[in-house]
């Protein structure tokens, strides 16, 4: 393939597959690790400053230092829905376009979340755990039983698209949907889920099980804590799949040790891919290593859409997902 | 609390919760075991000459020898939708009503098929089982990665009302619909699920996700086996919430471990409660201990829909599932 000089230089922090990057065949010039899964921090810095565009990894945060060494860089093409890897404000002081893979990330999201609630109000993680040791578990009539998805209640903070997908999944599994959100939705929205808006405290009150499906901001940190769980009835389900800082993991175990609250299914943690060990000893917790997008297809649309937010952006000829 | 002379004589096999009950106080004089979970078939056989109403276990078989010495028997009311556990066909002979619980079983057994699926598909057991363990699980890009649902095909066998109301929670997931029963649905059934028709072997060579939702009888015995699983893709994960002696359940391990199928998802096994050995040992497959209709508030339904069919036989003040 030729490479001509005035080709776009595309930086790529992780290894993805061909097959999701082909619409940049013989129009830019890719450069990404072909002996590793991902470039570090300092090898992008020391890369960077060749490159239009870059497309970041999350185990760093794509901040001021190095954008200023980025000296002709355009856009931040991010393989992901959220951007919390980014300093995506000084990036739009310095002109650079940032951009997201929200469609290909909405269904495999939901999707993780659904399977994850019910994973832990049925007890799918404890059975297949148990079943495997000596012990075993009951086969009996009532005795190491779960809880109903059905007729019960699902608070869903953060009705965005995730949230939206996961409401038409639980509505048709027979649940009730309640939802926070920064601005309500428009009302055919909310009638299409038979969702009803509520304040956070009021969700978290109400609900039988609980979604946190909203970004991670300085706003949302912490934003599940002691006080919140405490809100939560007894029997109360909490699933996050959002990112991890959103909640306090300690209080979040500790709820769950005491049984203040019933059950968790988390995807994400504090300081992945570290699981807080007192998380790892409960039963009542179903854990998964931050695997809501990860499936071969998924993971290959996502690089495709990722690749159509740089075709988008310079050719004009498709969408283009900014964040800034 | 009088009992008249006159009241029909009910003889419970398992120790159920008196919620479920409650309709029958007053009005029939009701046997149950007290400091135990369930009457033995000795037991039973002992006791049953005296009663007018038996409500059996699935831990032994009622059989001719066990109606005929229930010389004043005269209903047979099953508390659980499936009734292998009984000789339907003498008691028919012998003019025995059969009745069953197919109501409030309905959902849960639906949502755990689909809490099955989702759970094999996407590796929730796997996950959270690995995660736990000092060699752990890759967060990287793709490695470990897992199946989606959405977009996939979901061939159900089987597709009365268990079957339908999984189609319904999977149609909402972005899965297409394909089945096979005994008959064609009608067009408006087909129509709301978007499920096609098809010949039993069609189905297990087009579909991702197979899910057993048919009734155990002497034609459904073994009726997936070797050369069933030779038929599927090797990416199928296949489903077994009705009954363990459909599969032949070694051919289901061997076609497991040899990676001839992706996954499986199983509640129920051929010898319960006992697992083959194989399975346990299996990373591909999730194990439930019969638990699809085990959460508190669903038993209690099932005992309210037992004892209304009792009501309803006695009393003609509700409908009867009649089963023969």
């Amino acid at each position: 393939m030729l490479y001509s000089e005035n080709m776009k230089k595309i930086l790529i922090a992780y290894r993805l597959k061909p097959e999701g990057l082909k619409e940049l065949e013989g129009k830019y010039d890719v450069t990404l690790p072909v002996d590793k899964s991902y470039f570090t921090k300092e090898e992008v810095m020391g890369l960077i400053p060749d490159y239009e565009v870059f497309v970041p990894n999350f185990g760093f945060y794509t901040d001021k230092e190095m954008m200023d060494r980025a000296v002709k860089l355009e856009l931040i093409s991010n393989y992901g829905v959220g951007f919390n890897n980014i300093d995506v404000d000084y990036a739009t002081k310095k002109g650079i376009v940032v951009t997201n893979t929200p469609d290909s990330t909405r269904e495999p999201t939901a999707e993780f979340t659904f399977a994850l609630l019910m994973a832990a109000g049925r007890r799918i993680g404890y059975y297949d755990r148990k079943l495997r040791t000596p012990e075993g578990v009951s086969w009996g009539m009532y005795a190491e039983s779960s809880l109903p998805v059905y007729g019960k209640i699902l608070g869903i903070i953060g009705m965005g698209r995730i949230g939206q997908s996961l409401a038409r999944r639980a509505e048709a599994s027979g649940m009730e949907i309640i939802y926070h959100n920064r601005h309500r939705l428009d009302e055919t929205i909310e009638q299409r889920y038979k969702a009803r808006y509520m304040s956070q405290e009021a969700l978290l009150t109400a609900a039988d099980y609980i979604s946190l499906n909203a970004p991670y901001t300085s706003q949302t940190h912490h934003m599940i804590g002691e006080r919140q769980f405490n809100m939560m009835k007894p029997t109360a389900v909490f699933i996050n799949t959002a990112r991890g800082s959103m909640v306090d993991e300690k209080a979040l175990a500790k709820a769950l040790k005491e049984n203040r609250i019933w059950a968790a299914g988390l995807d994400v943690f504090e300081n992945e891919p570290h699981i807080l060990p007192e998380l790892l000893e409960l039963d009542n917790v179903v854990l998964a290593p931050h695997a809501a997008t990860k499936t071969i297809e998924d993971r290959i649309k996502m690089s495709v859409e990722m690749t159509r937010n740089i075709v988008g952006f310079y050719e004009g000829t498709c969408s283009v997902s900014r964040v800034n």
